[in-house]
């Protein structure tokens, strides 16, 4: 049965990093908080994965996931684009693996195909439908917000498949379970 | 003139991450630690992080180094190692941010050249010439730890030009100074 727990779900970028956090009592979930962390006005991209860091670390400290769900596309335009991705990825993760929260990952297609039915769903088509799973008052201005809230509820979806051991935390059953994502 | 400082070289890849540790007194380095952290015995990328992170995160506490060195790629295979491998720089970068270490990068080509004179030599002339330069007993088995230790070098010799302000910490600066390795 579905327990009580708190998710984290974050889409890490590396010009605006998305959160959001809910709260599952059984098979309800609401919305605990969401929001952006624009990253564009830093300098350096060392700044901007200490920024990662630092409020991944906090929202940890200050709102106590159980779980943390991460929005991690597996494929991308060139290889310099993802060594950045993967070093936002990665300072978002060390938060969480430091915190000792167990992390899973989901590529966009299976969040939009969990929350819309359709992976090719827009983002707004996205936002819409958690506006009305999560009951929050408008469309944030920035969608990246509710790319981390879809992220955290993508997670709340899976529940029967994580407590049965199944997790994208490790990359080889990811790709395992998803080979048209290789290269 | 230079500084007494304690530089750590980490080089951290997805199998192996071969750290090192140096203290400079005015223009002498010495050895203080020299190391690997084999990853291939666990089983998930998560875990690989957060060992990643754990391992940078104890050396930083025991020997606190005044600046860290990677040694970083900034091109590869294809798009998918690239994101394992920013994931694997990027919590290892997160320990060295969490501490407010200044972070500075440098291309395997640069770390050669620094310190062999030749951007295209072997990871065994690398280790010899290190050998030398800071006297170690014998060269590692794994040559992943010299490769940390090469970064921590590269970064000494690098002296002048880190306090008058030039830094691979910016993913920009380093773009602009090697046009050669884009894409």
């Amino acid at each position: 049965m579905a327990k009580e727990r708190i998710i984290l779900g974050i889409d890490p970028g590396t010009n605006i990093m998305g959160y959001g956090l809910i709260l599952q009592k059984a098979n309800k979930i609401s919305l605990i908080a969401l929001g952006i962390l624009k990253l564009g006005k830093y300098d350096t991209h060392a700044l901007k994965l200490k920024k990662i860091f630092e409020r991944t670390l906090s929202l940890i400290e200050e709102y106590k996931p159980d779980e943390m769900a991460l929005e991690a596309p597996f494929f991308g335009k060139n290889v310099q684009s993802m060594l950045k991705l993967g070093r936002a990825q990665g300072v978002a993760m060390a938060a969480g693996l430091y915190k000792d929260l167990p992390i899973f990952e989901y590529s966009p297609k299976k969040i939009k195909q969990s929350i819309t039915g359709n992976g090719n769903a827009s983002k707004e088509q996205v936002a819409g439908m958690l506006k009305s799973l999560v009951q929050f008052e408008a469309i944030p201005k920035h969608l990246d917000a509710t790319d981390g809230l879809a992220a955290a509820v993508c997670h709340f979806f899976q529940g029967d498949n994580t407590t049965s051991g199944k997790s994208y935390s490790s990359w080889g059953s990811f790709l395992k379970d998803n080979p048209d994502r290789k290269g």
